[in-house]
């Protein structure tokens, strides 16, 4: 698609071609690829984007989940989005994405509109180095996803040797490469930037993947504008690893301490 | 409903009646109203429920988001469930609650059977006294649904006089009163006791409702039965609150330091 050519590889992976009845085409990007199928960060703003461009869409998103149900083949893909319920201030949205008429992937948002009220962030950022000290590294290369993030990492970095690890924290400062401005596309495909943390745990590789992922959005617009291409201090860990599944929950925070967004999701492992 | 009346009251406010291509039919239960509309650890739990009724239902839960989209009026209501993909050891199900054909909830879960693997819990239970020795306390008598759970605070009882307090926690002891053998249901609704969390920190009422709830279940089928109808240890909190609405976290424990589930959920608030 030449018309994408100029895009920011995030832009482009994300791109859909709006259609009849609320309905998106689209197609995977091999950049974003993971081990099987697409990230699940991309799959997640992907069907972000979907409501963001639907023509009926009100205010900005609060929460969305997405449930993995079945592996997304390299290629062509299609997402019905509805409107369950309009309120004045809110919007309830269901979403599937599809290959072939098969059922891959469901979401469901709520997004609304936001007026001034009390406020407080109680969670507290960790303490870490400014992301300037701190070494750049990532993933192994055959993780093609990971080559669009610049992750540093000043606890819990994925583990080069065999070894089981107390914690599960992972800390990290990280941000799109190339550098582009935060919006709630890009900060929905960073809450699942975090590697399962059963790896963390065990000291290697297994199977594993996201079932269900959850996001608030505590950001309004004008934070995510403040962000600008600005590293988040991401971190991670996990409460709970019994029989096949594990949950992980994270915070994504700006530098100046203000909290973007809280994730959760359950996660399958083989191990 | 004569044939009900034997029950629980918790079995008896989550009855549904099969129809006809994964459709229910249920009732509201004035026995767990809140302030408007049902309880929504009730109205979570009855579409739980109507998945556990359903002829293709392939193992126990995983997850499970809930969308409160609109108020529940007293009465009637219908429920449609649907396998969105059922795969050899997932299923993946979307769900809507709607009135007169209006949908009030929309739903997704995911449905699974465990394995045995590699585990370990990593968060630790909150120190606190033994249930026989915290003294029971409740809510306002005018919160119907509360009078159906015995909770017992150690920390972060509902406010009683005006006064904003630094910390969101609260931690109880909890459980069905008359007592009731744990299930996937009454855990379900167990993980939406706590108030909203801007009551504590503002330390007075105000207009509040959950936006978006989601359950992850640690807990297998053999835990629960272990569980019994001894009291759990819910601790719940919050991490930021901002333009009119918060996150709520909370964990749910057996007595003995078992991670039952974790819950997540954002609240609106008007304040």
């Amino acid at each position: 698609m030449t018309t994408t050519d100029a895009l920011h590889p995030f832009d482009a992976a994300i791109a859909l071609t709006a259609e009849a009845d609320g309905r998106f085409h689209g197609k995977t990007a091999p950049a974003y690829a993971n081990m099987v199928g697409p990230f699940g960060g991309i799959t997640s703003a992907t069907l972000l984007r979907a409501i963001e461009q639907h023509p009926e869409r009100l205010g900005d998103p609060l929460s969305l989940t997405v449930n993995f149900a079945g592996p997304i083949a390299d290629g062509d893909f299609e997402i019905a989005v509805r409107p369950a319920r309009t309120n004045r201030t809110t919007q309830h949205w269901v979403i599937e994405l599809s290959q072939g008429g098969v059922v891959t992937t469901t979401a469901t948002a709520v997004f609304g509109i936001r007026r001034d009220t009390w406020a407080d962030g109680e969670a507290t950022m960790p303490v870490v180095p400014a992301p300037e000290d701190v070494e750049r590294s990532g993933f192994p290369d055959f993780i093609s996803w990971a080559g669009n993030y610049e992750m540093r990492f000043t606890e819990g970095a994925i583990p080069e040797k065999e070894g089981e690890n107390p914690d599960s924290t992972t800390t990290m400062w990280v941000r799109d490469t190339p550098a582009r401005p935060l919006d709630f596309a890009s900060l929905t495909s960073l809450c699942d930037v975090f590697y399962p943390r059963v790896f963390l745990r065990m000291g290697t590789y297994l199977p594993a993947g996201t079932v269900s992922l959850t996001i608030y959005f505590h950001a309004d617009a004008a934070e995510l504008a403040a962000q600008g291409t600005d590293p988040l201090l991401g971190t991670a860990s996990s409460a709970r690893f019994s029989r096949g599944y594990f949950d992980q929950s994270a915070q994504l925070w700006s530098r100046t301490g203000t909290l973007l967004a809280t994730t959760h999701q359950i996660v399958y492992f083989k191990g």
